[in-house]
């Protein structure tokens, strides 16, 4: 059998890894999901992302900060307010998470028999 | 600020978490373009995936395998054969990789000063 599609990528692996650094894990895009649907606050971020502990949510905030695409604002109180918001960067992410959607849904009809794959 | 259009995948979010259970982490893709690539071989498909172990490759290729994404096939011997293949379903993957490329370029970019983001 001859190499598939896949092989283009080659010349291009460096990118492919790059991308997958900020978003392996299947963490990150869920996160930055329910940032863009109005979770703000840690604990509501951690209840709209089901099976996600506190240690693992406080670190990949941390990862998605320091790649541009989410910003956590401390405001002063008493009490203190921290909230973290996706910035408009993210909106670049768009394409990956429709392709992945898409897939998804194509993947569950093929591993549940009902065909429709490629 | 406004959620961002990452907003619209809420409705499919299922979908969203199908993929990335396959895909996710970072050796997975970086497998099948291995295999896409023409390494055929266990430990040709180690060397040219770097930094990759061999239990991590083992567990990974048994995914893929499940996944229907990769045929495991033994040659009876002496000496044995083992071989990995890439399996035409695999293709359907190759809007996601492309996406991810994509944004793998334009984030390095960004990272690095360079501009054209978003």
């Amino acid at each position: 059998m001859p190499p598939t599609n896949m092989g283009h990528c080659l010349t291009t692996l460096p990118s492919l890894r790059d991308a997958l650094d900020v978003v392996s894990g299947k963490w990150k895009l869920l996160i930055l999901v329910a940032l863009a649907t109005g979770h703000q606050r840690f604990r509501d971020i951690e209840r709209s992302v089901p099976g996600i502990s506190s240690k693992v949510l406080a670190k990949e905030l941390k990862d998605l900060e320091q790649h541009q695409l989410v910003r956590r604002t401390v405001q002063e109180g008493p009490p203190v307010l921290v909230t973290y918001e996706v910035l408009p960067y993210a909106d670049t992410l768009d394409p990956v998470i429709f392709a992945l959607r898409e897939w998804g849904l194509n993947h569950r009809r093929k591993i549940m028999g009902t065909g429709s794959e490629a």
